[in-house]
C-alpha cells in the first residue's frame, strides 16, 4: 500500500482557493494522487478532497498543522488530515440477524476494508461463533426493559477502552440514545432497510409488502439523534413483485443490506465523504 | 396482429379452479397463448390471466358471457373478457410539461401503444402544437381558483361524448377531486415523480434534493380519492449525487416518468393487470 | 416448511395440454401453489412448472410415474417430478477466491439454499478453513500439468460416492474436460465474470478495463463442453468509471458474483428452471 | 445562462500541474466553478477539466491561447479551452427508424441540449415530417450500391457548408467509410444497440435473443474506422427474460438506445469527455 495522506476541507467558497492550497503543496514537493473538490451553491461552500504520496513529501507530517494553519485561518477553513498509516479502530454492534457481521469481517479479512476492529458489541450470544472465527472479542451486553442508560455506559467504557473511533450498526436493532449518538457524531453509521425517507423506523419490509412497492431498497446513513434521519451516504434498490412474500422480501433486502452498508463503510474508511448540512458529498 | 381474448379472473382461491376453466377453454378449442396465475395468501385469492388465439375458438363472443356464467357463479368469480379488437378509448391530460406526452404520442403512431386517443385535455395552451402534429383533438379547460367543479364537469362531458375508457395523467398538475376518482375507478392513471412513498404530495424533486438522497424515482399507479395512495403499477429509479442540482434531478427525472408511465400504460392496455387490495398484480 | 410436488414439462405445443394435466392433478385433489406456462415459438415447445401441496394429495408419489404416464405419452412429454423433501446433494468446487465459497456456506446455513453439501473439492488448501467451520469435508485434489484426467477420476469418484447430483463451481479456475461436463449434464453451473458473450474465457475484468467498459457483469450458467457457451441462468451488472483500476474492478465484481451465483443457484434448487434449446426459461 | 470557459487539460503527469494552472486561473481573477482531474496510472498522463465564470475574468478570452501558452508548452500539455458562448454545430444523421431522432429534437428544443442543429441527412424520406415540425432543413442522400464514395462526398460537402463539427449517428443504419471517420475524429457519436464489446455488427438484438442473454444493452461510443470499436462514452443495460420475443428486445431497446445516445451526446456537449488511449474519461 502507498503511504498516503489526504486533506479534507469544507470552507465557504472564495477565489484562490485551489491555488493556495495546490501552491502549499507544491512547496513541499507533494505527488498528488486523486484531488476532488465541489461547490455547494446553496451554502455557499466549497468542499475538497486531496490525497497525496508521501514518499517525496518534504513536510514532517507532525508540523503539517502549524504549517498549514495560516492558510486554513485565511480561508476559514474546517479541515482535517488523514494518513494511510493511522487506521480507523471500528466497533462493530449487532442483534441476532449475523449477515452483515459475516459480510463485514470477510470483507475485512480479504483487505477490502482497511481498518482494525476491535471488538464487537452484541444484545445476544448468537454471533459469538463469527467473532470467535475472525478472532475478535466479543462483549455481550443485554438491553431490555429498563436498562438502556446502564448498557450504554457498559458499551461506551468499552469503547473507550479500546479507543475506538466508528461504530457500525450491524442490523442492530436498538435505538441508541441522544446522548449516546452526540458522543460520536458523523461516527456512527447505521444499515437501514429501505431506500429513506420511505418506511423509517420498525418493520420496513413488512409496510413495503403492505404498500405494494415494486422496488424495495436499503440506505446507509450516519445516525443522528433523530431516528433514520441522518445525512445518507449510499443507496440501493432491488426489484420485487407481486410473487414476493415477505420473506422474500427479508432474503432479497439481505443483499442489498451487506452492499450498501459494506460500500457506505468504505467510503469512510477511505476519507471520502464530506457532511454538508443534511447532506454528504462522496468524493468516490 | 393475432386476433385475441384475453380472460382476467379474481376468486377466492379453491381446488378445481385451473381444471375447471383450461376445461371450458378446451371444450370449444381455444388455443391458449399465454396463462398466469397467482395465489395471494393473504386474501386466500385466485388470480388468472389468459389469453387465447380466436382463430380456432369454436365459441361466439357474443355468447362467452353466458355460456362461462355457471363456472364464474360456482367459484364466485370476479372476471372480466377483453377482445384485442376491442381498444381502449385513452383520454390524455396535460398541463404545461410536455414530455411525457410527446413520448406517449410517438409510442402510440409507432405501435407501441394498442388504444385509440380521441382527445388531450388540458388547463394549457402550451402543447396544443403537439396534438396538432398527432392530429388529435385538443381542448383547453383552464382550472384555477374556485372552477374545479365546473371545469371537471366539462372534462367529464368530453370525456363522455368521446367514450373514453382510460384516463392517463401525464404530469396533470391538478388535483382530481374525490367524485372524478370514483366515477374511473382503475381507469386513471398517474405518474407520480418520487418513489412512492417516500415524497408523496407536492414538489418531490425539490423535497428529495432537499434530504440529500442517493436515488431519485417516479410511480405509476391508479389514480384513488386519497392523493398518490392508489395501487402502484411501476417504479423505477436513477441514480444521483451531490453534484446534481434540483435542475438535474428534475432533467434526470424526466427520463424516467416517460419510462414508468409508458410501462405501466402497455401493461393496462394489454390486460396485464389485476388489483387486489391496494396492490397490484402484474402479468407480465 | 410445506411439503410440496413440483413438475416440470417440455413437450410440443398442442391444445388440451392445460386440460389435461390440471385434470389429472384435480382428480387426486391436488392443491395447487404455484403454475406457470411459457409457449417457445421458435421450437414450438411448451414449458409449464406446477407446484403442488402434498398434505391433501391423494396419490402415493411412488405411484405418480405409473398413473401419469398415460398424459405423458399422449403429448410426447419430456417431465420430471421434484419433491421437496429430496434434497439436491450438491458439491462446491472452489480454488484459491473464498468470496464466492464463503457467501454460498452461509446462505446455505441460514436456510437460503436448500439442499445438502455434502463435500468441498479443491485444488489448493486455502479455503479449507471454511469448510471446517461449516463442518463440510473438504478435499484437496491438486490440477496441472499433465494430470487433469487423473484428477478429473479422483473427483468422480468422490461425486459418486458421495451421492452428488449437482456442482456448483464459485470461482473454480480450472476447465473441466468434456468428458466431466457430458456426465453432469445441466447439473454444473458456473460463475463467469463477465457480462457474457462479451470477454468469454480468461482475464475478463482485465480485458474489460483495457476496452473502457462503463459497466461491467457476471454470468451464472450451465457449463456444456464449449467454455463459457452453456446456457445463461441469470445477469448482472455495476457500473464502473475511469477512476476504477482492475483491482477496483475485481472487488466491484465480486459483489455481483456471489449475487449471481447464488440467484441462479436458488433457482435451479427451486426447480425452477427449464432448458430449451440453449436458452433458459426460469420460472420465478 | 451563465456564461463560462472550459479548460481540457491532457499531459504527463508531474508536480506542480495543478498549481500552476490554478495560479493562472487566480492571477486573473478565475471563480472556478467546477475542477476534476483524473491521473491514469498505466498511461502516466494527467487529465483535467476546469469551468469558470468569464464574469469576473480578467483576460481577454482572445488573448487566452498566447497567455497560456507557456505553461502549456511547460508540461507538454494537449489542451483546449471551450466558451460556453459558442455552441456546438450539430449534424444528425438518421435512417428510417425515428426514435432516436425524436426524442433528441425534443430534448434540443426543451434545452436539454446545448447545440445547434443546422441540418438532418438521412437515406430515406421518412423522418422528414419531425424535420419540418422541429423547423431543421432535411437533406436525402440515397446511399445503396456502390454509390458510397460519392454519398459521402455529397454528405461531406453540406457538413462544410453547413459548419458543421459534431455528428450524431441516431441509427444511422450505413457504415461510414475510413476516409469519412478520420475526417471527424471524436466528433462522431454512434448508438449500438448492444452492451459492447458483446454483440457488435449486424443485428444485435436478433443475436441477444438467440444466445438467451439476461439483459440487453445499448452503447454510446465515439466512432473510429474500425466498426463498432471506438471509445466507449456510456452504456446501458435492461433486463429481458424468456418471455420478450425478438419485437419485445427491440422494443425495450429503444428507450435504453434514447437514454444512452442523450447521455452520451450531452457530455460531449458540455465538454466532459476526455479520450485517453481507447478509452474516454467523462468529468461527471
Amino acid at each position: 500500500m502507498t503511504n498516503t495522506a489526504t486533506l479534507l476541507i469544507s470552507c465557504p467558497d472564495r477565489k484562490g482557493l485551489v491555488a493556495a492550497i495546490a501552491n502549499f503543496l507544491y512547496t513541499y514537493d507533494a505527488n498528488i494522487l486523486h484531488a476532488d473538490q465541489h461547490q455547494d451553491e446553496a451554502e455557499n461552500l466549497f468542499l475538497m478532497r486531496v490525497e497525496w504520496d508521501l514518499a517525496d513529501f518534504k513536510l514532517d507530517m507532525n508540523a503539517f498543522s502549524a504549517a498549514f494553519q495560516p492558510i486554513a485561518e485565511r480561508f476559514c477553513m474546517d479541515w482535517r488530515i488523514k494518513l494511510s498509516s493511522r487506521k480507523f479502530r471500528m466497533a462493530i454492534f449487532v442483534s441476532r440477524y449475523d449477515h452483515c457481521l459475516v459480510d463485514l469481517l470477510h470483507r475485512w479479512q480479504s483487505g477490502e476494508l482497511q481498518c482494525d476492529i476491535p471488538l464487537i458489541i452484541s444484545n445476544h450470544e448468537d454471533c459469538r461463533r463469527h467473532a470467535d472465527f475472525y478472532g475478535i472479542p466479543y462483549y455481550v451486553i443485554p438491553v431490555g426493559g429498563n436498562n438502556k442508560r446502564e448498557a450504554e455506559a457498559q458499551q461506551r467504557a468499552l469503547l473507550e477502552e479500546h479507543g475506538v473511533d466508528l461504530i457500525v450498526l450491524a442490523r442492530y436493532m436498538q435505538v441508541l440514545s441522544a446522548e449516546f449518538c452526540a458522543a460520536y457524531p458523523r461516527r456512527i453509521i447505521n444499515i437501514h432497510h429501505s431506500f429513506l425517507p420511505a418506511f423509517d423506523g420498525a418493520k420496513p419490509y413488512h409496510r413495503a409488502h403492505e404498500r405494494g412497492v415494486k422496488l424495495i431498497g436499503a440506505t446507509g446513513h450516519y445516525v443522528t439523534e433523530v431516528l433514520d434521519d441522518g445525512p445518507i451516504i449510499e443507496q440501493g434498490v432491488i426489484r420485487v413483485s407481486h410473487r414476493d412474500t415477505i420473506d422474500d422480501l427479508i432474503q432479497k433486502g439481505r443483499d442489498l443490506e451487506r452492499m450498501v452498508l459494506s460500500r457506505s463503510l468504505r467510503w469512510h474508511l477511505d476519507h471520502r465523504i464530506l457532511v454538508c448540512g443534511k447532506k454528504t458529498v462522496i468524493f468516490d
